[in-house]
């Protein structure tokens, strides 16, 4: 497992979202602030290390691809924020952390979450790729975190608590939203490196297995983990009545799911070699991993 | 005052908008409707007329204004479902209607104002102009909204209430909070027909003047009209001892400000002689408007 070079990665996307925040010493401080614990204290970097291992395959400048990555993490914190909120989940710890809404107030929290989307596109448009591909690279970072993908799939999220939901209205919740985004990053990557339209579409397949199965591993870890280790309220989808995979079909099944994903997954990338490791291994972290 | 010009650049953009937004009869429905009573229930259309009003003067074609016009709308209205949410302006009337929280429910209009802005920058992403003009549309909306422009003259707004601020300090918050987003749509005018450094420069200080103008009026109207025309309820700066130009310097003063705004964005568009007359139409409007 590449982990030295997903080491690089991460350092290299935290150098280029601490350039992008703005700085908190400055007015609005408390809007800054807050937009700084969104983004720097923690995190696995899951999408921005996809967005780098999906550009190296495809011969992508490491540059080119500082703005993709540190952009998918900016939409991805200004998620987590807003899905905090009281009026959403009403989550207390995020990273072992207390909530934006917490440290700061609700407010704070709703705008800081706005700003991190701005600035998200702003940062993509930044991109020292050719005009055609800043263009191609926003609207992808676009569609996956609007109604067709994040929003729309918290919105059936929303929609569906307390109601039963079957495995497939359930799997297509999480491929919007989660999977968009995922699949966002690992396309974004792509575009990147000049990739062809079969490249692309292979690796969308990828990237599809990863979302769903890192959402499946998500509701595991809510059925075995323990808060301390995962850094935010392990039990909470039990107790709030959330439709999850352990719930509809059960562990075993479950874990049988995120097999089937994982195969899914190396037929994907076996057409690309040893040069789709990074990928791979960015596949068994989101299988394997224990928070 | 070319009227039913503005009135067809209005249907104009309602149409894009309509285009845009997603059908509120498909899944998940409750958000896509949040959206649809978010923008299309009203609203003066000021910053879309501005995009058009620019656009023409340069010589854009009015099919590669209506993206950045729908766009600069669509941020415009997430901002104002966010801001009327009970956290923020805890607000329940906006363009004689229940606001979206009112209207849905909280988690619901933070959701929709989230996906809207997404919208803005698909649409955006979509303006059929050169690849290099699109780039620069979307930055200069991204930034528009973000912590150096909208999102940070709000949070200014939230430092600021319970505070004594200058009429300096005033003018800053209200050049980031209204002030950056009606640059913005003059800007992405004049960048759709192609508009070189000097002419920018000219119309940003029509903008910048207008900008400022529009947010003296609203300070006046919230003194001296009432909650039927404004659509919205009256007197509210006041109970909430907000900051407002009559507040610091009398509405005398607050008047004589507006005639110097109205004589600045004159001097901005004299070189341009009549063609800058739809521009000047609605520079008159923001200062004569009573809602």
């Amino acid at each position: 497992m590449p982990d030295p070079l997903f080491q690089h990665w991460r350092v290299r996307v935290d150098a280029a979202l601490t350039r992008a925040l703005p700085d908190p010493t400055t007015s609005p401080q408390r809007l800054h602030a807050a937009m700084q614990h969104a983004v720097l204290l923690g995190g696995k970097r899951m999408r921005p290390l996809l967005v780098y291992a999906s550009g190296a395959l495809c011969g992508a400048n490491e540059t080119a691809l500082d703005a993709p990555a540190a952009a998918v993490e900016l939409i991805h914190a200004y998620s987590l924020v807003h899905d905090d909120l009281p009026a959403m989940d009403d989550d207390a710890l995020r990273r072992g952390q207390p909530t934006v809404h917490v440290a700061f107030d609700e407010a704070t929290a709703i705008l800081a979450g706005d700003a991190l989307q701005s600035l998200a596109f702003e940062v993509a448009a930044q991109a020292p790729v050719a005009d055609g591909i800043r263009v191609e690279l926003l609207r992808t970072l676009a569609q996956a975190s609007g109604v067709a993908g994040m929003c729309g799939g918290q919105a059936l999220d929303i929609d569906a608590t307390g109601t039963r939901l079957g495995v497939e209205a359930l799997e297509r919740l999480h491929a919007l939203k989660t999977g968009a985004l995922i699949r966002a990053s690992v396309r974004m990557g792509a575009l990147c490196g000049g990739a062809d339209a079969d490249r692309l579409q292979a690796l969308d397949r990828y990237a599809a297995a990863l979302g769903l199965a890192f959402q499946v591993r998500d509701d595991i870890l809510d059925v075995e983990g323990d808060s301390a280790t995962l850094g935010k309220t392990a039990g909470k989808d039990v107790a709030q009545d959330k439709a999850t995979f352990p719930a509809l079909i059960g562990l075993d099944a479950s874990r049988l799911r995120l097999q089937e994903l994982a195969d899914a997954m190396r037929t994907a990338l076996a057409p690309f070699g040893d040069r789709a490791d990074a990928l791979a291994a960015l596949g068994r972290m989101a299988i394997e991993r224990d928070r």
